[in-house]
């Protein structure tokens, strides 16, 4: 089965925690957006799925999957996890265990969201310099007692987990642990001096980092050209004055 | 089945979608936080739950929701309404419709975010007077550029839907049409200058609004004390200042 992943080409974005399953799994798949448009591919192809006429369901915005040869796009971050992780074998079987996996998905959608929102508090359609004053409030708030809450409410988490020692979900390495990797690396980017104040209190989730850094799929994946490096255009971004260490 | 919903006493929130879907299928459920405590049940109920050191999967924030005699707690609004849906029969049975219906549920939950940060840009855990500047600029921000966006994706899914004419996902009355539903009802009593502009554009949410409040079982219940009137400390607040009605 080859699948069809619709992102921001230049960006890690919401996309990279598909990106991360789909490559954790060895899946066949086209990152549709970073192919050439003259193979009728790239940005044109993302854009006609997305604002076609002829799209019955369209998403609001991407990322969004496609089974090649399929006509169902599935769209949003953490519904697009639930389609895949059974089909890639990322989560445990069992029903509840799946909701289980889903929820926590789901928080850290939110998280993802407060995350973008320390660069634009007031809007995503405006430039971070129109909004610097508003962010570096929201930020030196998201730095004090947001991230610490999501920090610890995930330490505990993995903590409590009686299946895998070391992973959030079930026995072996899911989807979530992959999005969990993926959050730490970017806050790692976005705000160094915060992380390297709080990561001594979350010895669970450090060592999580670790062990999915060291998959050896994901390992190849990080190092290739596969793996866009976080910039200033992402959810992830660094401006030091956003990072206000006194957490 | 006997369901139990734990969500805070005093507003609609995120529980109201919850609520609703309950209501509409004439489930057996306990509002637990909303019954006293002397039963066992009430506020510290809930609080043992979301708190307690026994509980191996405890969820971030409520709502969550438990099936009576079970172990399992499910949270997160739109997971509660993904494992709740097939079993109250307000969703279609093919897998597709059922990405396809919570595809459209996260995107509710996403726009829910911007709502509640149009009165809170800085942070949750602080006054509205003590960001009231910054939400004005938010506010500003969502009436002109993001609320049009949200309406008009959605006008346009209705439009679309080849199942039933007028409602969001497939031929009969989903969970989705009762959650949107509560976004007009919840938009016209925060922003009511800026939704009169806005609903004539939109006619197909203004008949999908009619159309639910209008159903027997969702009627009554809007009619009893069940339903908690919108208040100012809920998601949806009406601050005159942050309805600006430019857009």
């Amino acid at each position: 089965m080859r699948y069809e992943l619709y992102y921001w080409p230049s960006i890690q974005g919401r996309g990279e925690f598909v990106r991360l399953a789909l490559e954790e799994a060895g899946a066949d798949y086209a990152d549709v957006a970073r192919m050439p448009a003259r193979g009728g591919a790239g940005m044109p192809a993302m854009m006609r799925l997305l604002s076609g006429v002829s799209v019955a369901c369209p998403p609001f915005a991407p990322p969004f999957l496609r089974v090649a040869g399929t006509e169902q796009l599935i769209g949003q971050t953490a519904n697009i996890l639930l389609f895949l992780a059974p089909r890639l074998g990322l989560v445990p079987k069992r029903e509840a265990s799946r909701f289980w996996a889903h929820q926590l998905q789901l928080t850290i959608a939110d998280w993802i969201v407060e995350v973008h929102d320390t660069h634009h508090p007031i809007g995503g359609g405006l430039y971070y310099e129109e909004q610097k004053r508003e962010a570096k409030r929201r930020a030196a708030n998201f730095c004090v007692e947001r991230l610490p809450r999501f920090l610890g409410y995930f330490e505990n988490i993995i903590t409590r987990n009686p299946g895998w020692a070391g992973g959030l979900a079930g026995r072996a390495a899911s989807y979530v642990d992959l999005s969990m990797f993926q959050m730490i690396a970017g806050l790692r980017y976005a705000f160094p001096r915060t992380m390297a104040k709080l990561e001594p209190k979350h010895p669970g989730l450090v060592a999580l980092y670790d062990r999915i850094s060291a998959r050896p799929r994901i390992a190849v994946y990080l190092a290739s050209k596969r793996r866009i490096p976080f910039n200033q255009s992402g959810i992830f971004r660094h401006y030091p004055e956003l990072d206000t260490s006194s957490a």
